[in-house]
């Protein structure tokens, strides 16, 4: 038995609460329930090992990473707050070592750093909150992408969808962030979720929203680098405007009929939107303002192109505001005060006025976050398709 | 600058390759790529930890954990290998702490444990490599479940199902094992992959392949709960039986009418089929012997009913073995020669041969891992519905 078992990387007792097998207690130390959020909207962390010499709590709802302490079992934990209602992304450092919360299914998609998620409900349901309303549906799509490349979506389709199948519907394409994955508008961003709520209530129009992967050129290396080894400068290079115009080629020439090829798209500029945060920000100007035929409503979260970018891409934009104006239906530019993006921000707005483009702005509370992102969708989306 | 970002748990560089803000290099450290499999099948795992005192690498290609050495950029690095092709749960022990790798999108889907996968192809396709077929869809969906809580699924449709919308399918239904999530069988089992392939080889019969999550208790406690404190008792207790029932309840009362009501399936036993890893196994037997009139294809993955519980909770399957011999299409059992629970395996194997119930066996190397589990569903998935 004991040869068996030494070559597994996780405890016995995962292994033993099995049919026919249940145990009353596993035998490798006590059962850890974290996070737990408390009546009082305090949240209490634990993280079980007997063998650390120290545990620390990290979360965007903190300032600085906290101590934790260890009971007579080995768990450490600490008990923080009241946080204010939201979704939060964190960690644990042990021994100096970020972790995620082992006992906690719900975790942040992102290529280079591993964090749980702790949703911190409101008193009313916050709008991303799981509501006993109609939900719409999250698929996984793969699609033929760049040089021979398959490339992955996900895709939400409101609530309906599959039992009305005459209509058709407005379709939103929506870009993570640097090092998001394609998952990370579902999983941390709640999307979903966000629509589910708005069109019950009748503040958003039925729609499909498509979250492609940024990262075109590192899933190329991993596809087409096959059993070579993985070259970095490929994977993360220094070449942002081909990686940049990679993403608008492939949203534009495979993305895009692939979803109105499977979907039930109204297949012109006035039902698409596009927006995206922080590179996907980016993603999404560049796109939108190379294909002015083909997305009437653009969005912008925590992210701006600089005036130099702009007058030399973009002067069709700037050049004729009044066309620009009437071809967008929605040119919408939000930020957080404290955003390490928030000047760069506030410059490409203050270009735009200079420029006589319309826009609509929001200046929000906090940084460069998802608690944000969360914000804008749920601001942006009821605007879209009216 | 520098207060702004004090409160952020990852690290500054991966907030700056942004939208107008691209950097040559990160500031923090080179970027790592990991895993990195290459041409000969061996594979190269890589850490960044210039801090580190020790880090080793766990996986389920290894006999024990091995160590790995820290380059002068601070990356701890090892080549190990050549590994079979096979897709493997590892992670590193960094300091004796478990870490998933933070380079590596993959993961697997837990209640207990965070591991990373890699996936070392074969040099012809494996069986879950995602190849050039027609791909079906992965879906998430809530569905009313027990206590008025929401459940969730992940439903696989299979290719053509959107285009072809007066067919109708047969239902796997397929659930996972202890401490897994109602995503494993997708993020790890590739189950979609698998029948994509074997339905463009026209092995397997198109079908739809629902997996829902097995630990309904944590579930009701998480959504019941609301503030209230988790009570460990109820998450995961001793009341084995008590939980089994529940499981049952809730897939016969709301996980089936939910899915015939929302997809186009055919709503017979003979067009049901039901099948399970470990736990999920025992959750199969014991659904499918409460409910021979639901289905007839029946699958159990490393686990077994004891011969105490078939005598005291089915005396009907074996009481009338040439009638369960004609109720069932497919009864099958399978288990690995090193699974922990093989001998229990074996020892139902022998009851039911005592009894005179048919059913078809297959006995692999191997242990009580995802990489049989995805074996098992190869083999039986061209089975079903025949």
């Amino acid at each position: 038995m004991r040869k068996r078992l030494k070559n597994r990387i996780w405890p016995l007792w995962v292994f033993l609460c099995v049919a026919g097998t249940v145990l009353a207690q596993p035998p490798r130390g006590p059962l850890v329930v974290s996070p737990q959020v408390n009546a009082d909207k305090t949240v209490t962390f634990r993280y079980l090992s007997p063998a650390a010499r120290e545990v620390k709590l990290s979360g965007q709802f903190l300032k600085a990473p906290i101590e934790m302490t260890k009971d007579e079992q080995g768990i450490w934990s600490v008990t923080v707050g009241p946080v204010k209602p939201d979704i939060y992304p964190y960690s644990f450092q042990v021994n100096g070592v970020t972790v995620m919360d082992p006992a906690n299914v719900a975790f942040f998609p992102n290529e280079r750093f591993k964090a749980s998620l702790v949703d911190v409900p409101g008193d009313t349901p916050l709008i991303h909150a799981l509501r006993d309303v109609p939900h719409g549906s999250i698929n996984y799509e793969y699609y033929p992408s760049l040089e021979g490349t398959t490339g992955s979506l996900v895709v939400y389709t409101p609530p309906g969808y599959d039992q009305n199948t005459a209509k058709k519907y407005p379709v939103f394409y929506l870009i993570s962030g640097t090092t998001d994955t394609e998952e990370t508008f579902f999983k941390v961003g709640k999307t979903n979720l966000i629509l589910d709520n708005l069109i019950a209530e009748g503040k958003a129009r039925p729609m499909i929203i498509v979250m492609p992967y940024g990262n075109i050129a590192a899933r190329i290396a991993e596809q087409k680098g096959g059993t070579k080894p993985a070259d970095p400068t490929v994977r993360d290079g220094v070449d942002a405007v081909k990686r940049a115009n990679d993403f608008t080629t492939d949203l534009v020439n495979n993305v895009i009929p692939y979803v109105e090829k499977t979907y039930r798209t109204i297949a012109n500029r006035e039902n698409r939107a596009i927006g995206g945060f922080s590179r996907g920000g980016g993603q999404t100007l560049r796109t939108a303002f190379n294909h002015m035929d083909k997305f009437a409503w653009v969005c912008s979260y925590s992210s701006y192109l600089s005036p130099t970018e702009m007058d030399k891409s973009f002067p069709h934009i700037t050049s004729s505001p009044a066309n620009t104006n009437k071809q967008l239906k929605l040119f919408w530019v939000s930020v957080g005060s404290d955003d390490f993006l928030y000047q760069g921000t506030v410059e490409f707005m203050d270009y735009l006025k200079a420029k006589k483009v319309n826009f609509k702005s929001l200046i929000t509370d906090g940084g460069h976050t998802w608690m944000n992102v969360k914000k804008y969708v749920a601001e942006t989306a009821p605007l879209l398709f009216q």
